[in-house]
């Protein structure tokens, strides 16, 4: 029998034939409304929990075009016994990629030199106000896909970062990592910390008031990982009250990032709107993901390629 | 006899210490017009030449604080068979670290982003406009410390750079190497063009218009070498042009940058001010060269840390 594939992204000819020659029959997102016996939905939108829900389909697997799943109907898809394989890995590289410009952006006072070029100010800043990547202390949390890259690229800058995970298991490009319970020691002298965390009941506000107060004057704070894990509020104080003394942040509690948010008026903050792990390559990674799901899928029944435990979240 | 040694930076007591435990006579700048009798010049100033030339002094070294040593008046130095060591290397872990954060600013989309920002706008750009350092084609000009050091760090990357120098001799760190005559067919399709070379007669306006005609849309061009390579209004019309798309520049025909220039204005174009050298750990690496080469100038009369070529120009 011939599967139904509602796809949210748009696909070029090439990608909707290669289904095709996969045997799979291929729905536009903008028939979701009338469509029927769809089996797995590529992709999401507003309407994803709409055509999940939806007694006239029976889908039975979701491939996300995201690392994190928050955003999915977890409860139901549970009950449902529907699969999920994510996007894990797809933006990793590029999301290191930013990490490490967020890093020198600060490090090589780039942030002083964009504002002072707005005014035709020459102000050269004392040499001891720029740093190197090389001799910072660096905290990463999340040792996943995004984190190991991060630390790759720092390891080519002799910079050996310190993980935090849920089990304190050691990972490869770190020079050690703790649990998310151990971390004070780890970062109260620590020039750098990097959330790369996905966003689960056990991350949420994990950067709270009581997280920052600990902090002694971390250079640079970035948050690549989820929003939620960061309460806004908390940061605001701590960059006011030089905790944290610059942050970068990609991801936020709300996105759109309100107009009105003070966010974006804070000098110390770089605000970029969710692009990090961007790249001109991304389609061709994400459709790689479906395709070799497909295929075990078509023989087996058996999702091989980021597959998600509905339970834990990631 | 004791040797007298002008030091143009302020040295602090451990490093005055130090010298005169290597039985040097230290002389602050502060008496550089009523000193006699120097025999060694540490750093450089507007007074340097004056220094250099009074008859009542016989300067035979001078150890400068910097990589180009194209300031000093190198005709008399070499009539007057001076010594010149400079510090090339002290600073190209620095500026190496500076480039990879000016490629990310403009390949991650930060240079958009700051610019959004100061509005309070979430304009989240096409996946297309992002693009990462792994896959660029990279041209850098010079591969002295600086070049090799960037080279380096771009391996990190899963990049490997081309290298343009005098003879086209393979370095390290390069997956090739042409010489300055048979550079046109190597940029005539390159994403990033860096200029690390240093000033010499050769490398005067070399960047000049018939340069970047033969570009197509180079999407970075960087300039931490030295300012006097680049013809700025050539530059400035190519950015206009689109053969080049954007610019970092560290360097600059006049500094300070004349308040007047309009390259303050282009949106596509981060200047900073002569700092991608700059680091904590500068003077520490300065005084190094200093004291090495001075051991061996008192035991046998001769310089072995960072000889400069006076007749080559570095």
């Amino acid at each position: 029998m011939t599967e139904r594939l509602l796809t949210f992204p748009t696909l070029n000819q090439t990608q909707t034939d290669a289904l095709k020659a996969q045997g799979i029959d291929v729905v536009p997102a903008t028939d979701w409304e009338t469509a029927t016996d769809i089996d797995i939905i590529f992709g999401w939108s507003q309407h994803g929990a709409a055509v999940l829900q939806n007694p006239q389909n029976h889908v039975r697997w979701i491939q996300t075009v995201s690392a994190g799943v928050d955003y999915l109907p977890l409860d139901w898809i549970r009950a449902h016994d529907v699969q999920v394989t994510n996007a894990s890995g797809a933006y990793s590289a590029a999301i290191a990629e930013s990490t490490i410009g967020y890093l020198l952006y600060f490090l090589r006072d780039f942030n002083d030199a964009v504002k002072n070029q707005a005014g035709h100010f020459w102000q050269v800043p004392a040499r001891t106000e720029l740093a190197t990547l090389a001799n910072q202390k660096i905290v990463i949390y999340g040792t996943g896909s995004i984190g190991q890259h991060i630390a790759e690229l720092l390891n080519g800058f002799g910079s050996y970062p310190f993980g935090v995970n849920r089990s304190g298991h050691g990972v490869n490009g770190f020079q050690g990592t703790v649990s998310m319970e151990d971390d004070a020691d780890l970062v109260k002298d620590a020039d750098v910390v990097i959330n790369a965390m996905p966003a689960t009941p056990t991350t949420i506000h994990y950067f709270n008031e009581t997280y920052f107060n600990q902090l002694n004057g971390v250079r640079i704070f970035v948050n690549v990982g989820r929003g939620k894990s960061v309460d806004e509020a908390a940061l605001m104080h701590a960059l006011l009250y030089q905790n944290v003394l610059n942050a970068a942040l990609d991801v936020f509690e709300n996105e759109p990032l309100p107009r009105e948010s003070k966010l974006w008026d804070y000098p110390n903050v770089l605000i970029t709107p969710h692009q990090s792990g961007f790249d001109v390559d991304n389609i061709r990674a994400l459709f790689g993901y479906l395709s070799d799901n497909l295929q075990s899928w078509e023989t087996d029944g058996k999702l091989t390629v980021n597959v998600v435990d509905v339970n834990r979240g990631y």
